[in-house]
């Protein structure tokens, strides 16, 4: 079972999960052409996964997807539009207890959690950006029913989601997938982030996103898309070249909270922009994060949820690993002039 | 010039450094194999990187570092066996000035800054654990030369002192080099291992690391090295398969404040590790990152200056970065144990 250790200087926790060695990488050593035939996630090898805990069917079609039928019993086995499975190499497992133990100076507690996946198409090569808006909606609205569901794990604090898209954002496995974990405390980095917004708004009386939503309407060269109830920036601040953020303009700060309506809407953004990405960046790798806020914690005026887009066109070293400061070379107003101009970027 | 930013969430720093986008990468793309005459850091090739600031001429011998001639004007130019130049593409440039500006509700200052790099042998293809001891102890008493000399400017507030060793350690050449950074901040990094270690202190009534020295030396089994005066350990709660901690046994918050008689036992003890890893990691690549108190700050009893090396076997993916929670598929005991007995590891 994995162990979940705590650094005694910084107060972060690692997950020492010795099972997650044996997980397949497409992309490891030179580029090997990933083969359908062989990719779990594709139609007619449902039994190389673990057994799935959610399963759209069917064509599909706009807002129906809160609708379909749930669980692996009804509609043919083949016939499904998404799937949530367990891990097969999960970083965490649902046996065990929450407790933390003493091991000397320093604290551990057992690999508790969940750790699932989203296989978002049956469609090997359909990427994000290639979905139509409903299917990338279903996708969102299964997001909050997961974590909704999740949540009824009382050991459970924290749901993150992400999706890591190509090799050099540390995917595995090339068919478009999306990952679930839930765990039994609040990471340091979300504590952190929430802990800044916090004393912004201790500071300036206001939510720090909805200044930034007010800031970049205003100045308009850091947006890269906007609908009715999203806006889509380059940060001001952008650690990574090209890293977008899609925030809600409705202050919110629970993910799964958002009104199930929004989900079209949040889909078309984020198609917009990653087609955007793909346009400007060659060979796109990214990372996805939903930041939000913990389950349990109340609905509160100084955090907003919202998604991070992270391209990794070049791998972060040992300055931006022991300082926490970043170096980026095209200034987020730049990055977003290329990605509204459709113009590439050459590495 | 580049721009320092800071992320209103987070109070992260980020530079913004189109500059630093020219510079070369022998790396990219698919692995060309370096090729020596065409390497600045060679010898014969001197003027192709800006002037030296610091020099070390001749075969050198144990002890004679800090003695020998600095600057370019003495010695014949091509006899050098370690150079310390300005990076030709800097984060950060020297002239400016550390006034911080508003930029609405963001916040920014001119990136000014010292951005070296240390050429540690004339040798292409010497890597650090094939040097000598007196060579790499050459390296370090460098390392406290420069700090010292480069803490005489006073904007600058910290230095980081790190090395970048193979593609995916983000290294963009492959001549053995380390870099110096000096900047006018406390890096957020820096920042919160010094509050969790003060933190630390406050409850306990000791050091962290004179804490974790006391533990590993009795628990044997994460110990990779020791000398009279330094132990090496693979952390309880290691973030990367492979990490590994140098830490000096007597306490002591400053590397810059270090006995120069202590550069060989320091030496000696990174020479083993590095050849410990090489040994059992395959095509390794690694950050090794000096983690010290902030130049200005008075000595502290809660802040111990330690070595982390980070091998980076795999890239890190969206789960550690959005959480600062990492997962690591090898317990840093069996890490230890390999390490050891000089067993590879295979990826």
């Amino acid at each position: 079972m994995p162990e979940i250790r705590k650094d005694p200087v910084f107060g972060r926790w690692v997950i020492i999960a010795s099972g997650r060695r044996l997980r397949p990488n497409e992309f490891r050593g030179v580029s090997a052409p990933e083969n359908p035939r062989n990719c779990p996630f594709c139609p007619g090898h449902e039994e190389e996964t673990p057994p799935s805990v959610y399963t759209l069917y069917g064509k599909g079609a706009k807002g129906q997807g809160l609708n379909a039928c749930a669980g692996d019993q009804t509609g043919k086995k083949q016939d499904w539009r998404l799937r949530v499975v367990l891990n097969k190499y999960p970083a965490l497992v649902s046996g065990g207890s929450a407790a933390r133990a003493a091991d000397g100076i320093y604290e551990r507690m057992e690999g508790i959690g969940i750790h699932e996946v989203v296989i978002e198409t049956p469609d090997h090569n359909r990427q994000l950006e290639d979905m139509s808006v409903p299917e990338i909606a279903d996708i969102f609205r299964t997001f909050i029913l997961r974590v909704n569901e999740l949540k009824k794990d009382p050991r459970i604090k924290y749901v993150m989601i992400f999706k890591n898209f190509g090799r050099n954002a540390g995917a595995s496995l090339a068919h478009p997938h999306s990952q679930i974990v839930a765990m039994p405390m609040t990471p340091i980095r979300v504590a952190q982030e929430i802990a800044g917004a916090k004393k912004y708004r201790e500071d300036r009386g206001v939510c720090v996103f909805c200044d930034i939503l007010r800031q970049e309407t205003r100045y308009k060269k850091r947006v890269v898309g906007e609908t009715g109830n999203f806006l889509a920036v380059t940060p001001y601040a952008s650690r990574f070249t090209f890293e977008t953020w899609i925030i809600p303009k409705k202050h919110q700060s629970h993910f799964e909270r958002m009104a199930p309506g929004l989900a079209a809407d949040l889909a078309g953004i984020v198609k917009n922009t990653v087609g955007k990405l793909r346009a400007s960046v060659e060979e796109l790798s990214y990372n996805l994060i939903v930041h939000t806020m913990p389950l349990r914690d109340r609905a509160a005026g100084h955090y907003h949820w919202h998604i991070e887009i992270m391209p990794k066109l070049s791998r972060a070293a040992g300055f931006e690993w022991g300082t926490g400061f970043y170096i980026n070379t095209v200034s987020p107003e730049d990055a977003a002039e290329m990605m509204n101009k459709g113009k590439k970027y050459k590495v």
